[in-house]
């Protein structure tokens, strides 16, 4: 029989893996949007190698969370921390792929000159990883009041998406040349948009995982 | 304490639970696709209201799940039928999101003259569709032949997005009046690459589910 110690020991574990997870995918989407920024061939490749092992991150949290609740029948809260645990893996794989993704389109590129400064994407990256960021941390700190300000600032990230795609589509109209580049860039922002979406699921399972109430997800 | 009759009836429930889902987001992509295609925006309303139902059933399999883990003690291939199920479902939620994101797009081009008749996307609908539907059969009865040929029709969907994409960057570069809506459509086209990819990690939960084995998603 697993003594309770033990069990909150393993729980620990979990939340440190989803942690651990967590600033792995921090570290992914920050360096792709450096590689991108900077047309840094070199980074985009370590970015799109690393995303492995962010998928191996995943399949370790799913076993531990298929054991624990193998080797214990868990109830209420723990039943609840193991489920979100399942769920919270997914969104930080996404977002993991979503920097292999925007690893890829920076590659694409081929060092292309930017037919503009990044500005409004770097700016999204920084928004989006703060939201990353305050989900864990709200997560981990059962704080449901830093989990409502990530779904607030969600709005934020959408605004700013919407606002660089019609920005792009204005580069394209005017110069055409700039088709190929700007069609990327706009996948760019989709791609940190959706990040900032699973955040926000990251901060929603947070306040089920609290309260045991659900709402939608992004 | 549940018999196992009883157990066995619950685990056929939740099943049918995502079959259901699954029939659910199959038709929502076909008629999203034909509310772009037909530039019907009354279904494309039909869809978009449709996806709180979708999102409800998502929520109500997962409460399924808890549930089950919390009445019974589950093990090996029980486990992993509640485990992928919870899984599978946020797959279904994410294809019935790009569903709506596709009847969103036909609504927005307004009943503009479309740039060329739609041949490929809807061609890439029914490719998707299909995968969704052979994967949920794959995982009903554990065939893990069918699901290994999903995996396989991915890359031919992966094949036409790429296809698609390069076409319509062409379109645009030749004749800018057409970069605001091929823009739409290239994200069209991206979403139900998307939804093969979910199919397609539907029949590797199926591999997992009958052999325990995971391999990596989509």
């Amino acid at each position: 029989m697993v003594t309770r110690h033990t069990y909150d020991q393993e729980l620990a574990d979990l939340r440190q893996a989803l942690l651990n997870m967590g600033k792995a995918v921090d570290q992914a989407i920050d360096e792709a949007v450096i590689s991108l920024a900077q047309q840094d061939n070199e980074l985009a490749h370590k970015v799109m190698d690393y995303d492995d092992e962010i998928d191996q991150m995943e399949i370790d949290i799913e076993d531990k969370c298929m054991v624990l609740i193998a080797r214990q029948q868990p109830l209420a809260r723990d039943l609840r921390i193991i489920g979100t645990g399942l769920k919270i893996t997914t969104d930080l794989e996404r977002m993991g792929d979503h920097a292999y993704d925007i690893a890829k389109i920076a590659l694409a590129m081929n060092k292309q000159p930017l037919i503009k400064p990044l500005v409004d994407i770097p700016r999204m990256a920084q928004m989006s990883q703060k939201m990353l960021k305050d989900s864990l941390e709200a997560y981990t700190t059962l704080d449901i009041t830093l989990a409502e300000q990530v779904c607030l600032n969600d709005d934020e990230v959408d605004n700013i998406y919407y606002q660089v795609f019609r920005e792009l589509l204005t580069y394209m109209m005017e110069d055409p040349t700039t088709i190929s580049q700007a069609t990327q860039l706009i996948f760019v922002a989709r791609y940190l948009e959706r990040i900032a979406d699973h955040a926000t699921n990251i901060a929603e399972w947070t306040v089920y995982l609290v309260t045991g109430q659900r709402r939608r997800k992004k």
